[in-house]
């Protein structure tokens, strides 16, 4: 017997549009993406990027909520849901969504995102990240569990008691990706082929002496000095900054190595398995989450805000 | 009595040729610049660019010696002068110098870099700053000073015993400039006016938990949540870097602030005053060195391989 489509789940991003047609069990039945993100919809606006994606989803199933989730909800997306202070839990991310009408009479839900204030003063905000966390707790979360979304922007989220208790961000892919495209390095590098033990060698390299400012030198004059191949150069760097990452994601969240810390990846095959390489190096064991945890993450803020 | 020349000195960049007219008393008697560094030359060549900018000095002092430091002794310089390891003095420079002959009869003399390995096996290369260092170094030096010169790559280095003992490089300015071109913080970024008080927020802020990756992205949080003014981004930033090169600098040489720690800043004005403030927020006694060190390690250098 097929599984009845539940809800129509987007995550809505800066560039992108990815759409889920989600079961009542989580199950996707179908997906669908276009690069119609927040930056990129153009003078077409945000109700039309979404028609031209779902457009036939909306016809085929009339009565099926659509909720959205990520910079969709920003001042720079289709209608603004301020952010919501952390400590919060999926109920509460619910109860604070706002809608826009469409097609007459339907509405988009909007998920809100995330602030929090880290002990030191300095604010930090998320919006998609929140619902991929909801989407990758472990339900019987009395227990803490710290979560990673590698990316552009990494966040790293504590979540406690069933709730987002706090979280931070770091600037690794984007300084990753700046750092190959426009400093000195980029000179050096031959292709983004991946060297496992040049990854490696990055990532204990990170917390040597010296700080991140010197190791992302040392990816300039190891192999200027023939002690790295320019092919695994790339590789070296991801090492360090994932390294330098971790490290400072453990430092501020109390993440201490060889005790039952347990970390979930949430991110696509490549960047997860990475993480998990150099989580395991610094000793803390790590395992990958759910890939759809943004869809799982929709159909449970939904439910639990009566949408479903 | 006017001072009679006695070197012409070259400080000869991938960006920028410099040239001083020196006096046997160290005075800088007259000095030019071209944007013709070793990346910059052309077609043309070197022997074409030193004669365009001081082929006049040439003319009018046919037997004055002509030395050159920095990168116009790499291997995409004029001829290769191989890095001579650490621990090293002015004498082992000079004895390491290479020549080219020009105009027949003439010889340019070239210093050659230095190279190290840390403790922790990182290498390091310098070329051109060495010679800086030989011109900063205070004579009566049986006692450890510690020279710091900022920049695209920032260097620093011990001294003891006379010599250069080992130094460190760090991608400083060069990340300061990517960020601030390539990444999101750009477009938060009105102006490069500087607010001392960001400043030393960010100094301070540097050392902070999460690191530096965590550090960089309130770069982009405070503005958003109003909590610093677009105009004082770059200042914090500018603070939050420099910040984190001297928290790794100090830990890789062992600097600790309180104590006699004496660092030598060996910079313009902008920059020396950033640095001087930055040092003294951490509680490390710095001053300002000398503003031609480089014609004077030339002098130096020149005066103890005999050249003159």
């Amino acid at each position: 017997m097929a599984i009845a489509p539940a809800l129509i789940g987007l995550d809505w991003g800066t560039s992108n549009l990815r759409a889920y047609l989600i079961g009542d069990n989580g199950a996707i039945l179908d997906r669908l993406e276009a690069p119609s993100g927040v930056m990129n919809w153009g003078d077409r606006g945000p109700a039309a990027a979404m028609e031209s994606l779902v457009g036939c989803w909306l016809d085929a199933h009339a009565s099926l909520p659509v909720i959205a989730a990520g910079m969709i909800g920003s001042r720079q997306g289709w209608r603004e849901a301020p952010y919501v202070d952390c400590p919060a839990d999926a109920a509460g991310l619910a109860a604070r969504m706002v809608s826009v009408e469409f097609r007459g009479n339907r509405r988009l839900h909007i998920v809100p995102g995330l602030k929090c204030h880290g002990d030191d003063g300095v604010p930090d905000v998320m919006r998609g990240e929140e619902t991929q966390v909801v989407g990758g707790m472990t339900c019987e979360a009395a227990d803490q569990q710290w979560i990673v979304l590698p990316g552009t922007h990494s966040k790293w989220v504590e979540v406690g008691d069933g709730r987002i208790q706090r979280f931070a961000s770091f600037m690794t892919g984007e300084l990753y990706d700046i750092l190959g495209k426009h400093s000195i390095l980029c000179r050096l590098m031959e292709g983004e082929g991946f060297d496992g033990q040049a990854f490696e060698s990055g990532v204990r390299r990170a917390t040597t002496a010296g700080g991140l400012l010197r190791q992302i030198f040392s990816a300039r004059t190891l192999p200027l000095l023939n002690e790295l191949l320019n092919a695994s150069v790339a590789s070296y760097l991801s090492g360090l900054l994932i390294g330098a990452e971790i490290e400072g994601a453990s430092q501020w969240l109390g993440i201490s190595g060889g005790t039952e810390a347990r970390v979930t990846v949430l991110a696509g095959p490549m960047l997860a398995s990475r993480y998990v390489c150099a989580l395991t190096i610094k000793g803390i064991t790590a395992s990958v989450g759910p890939t759809d945890a943004a869809a799982l993450g929709l159909l449970r803020i939904g439910r639990i805000g009566h949408l479903l």
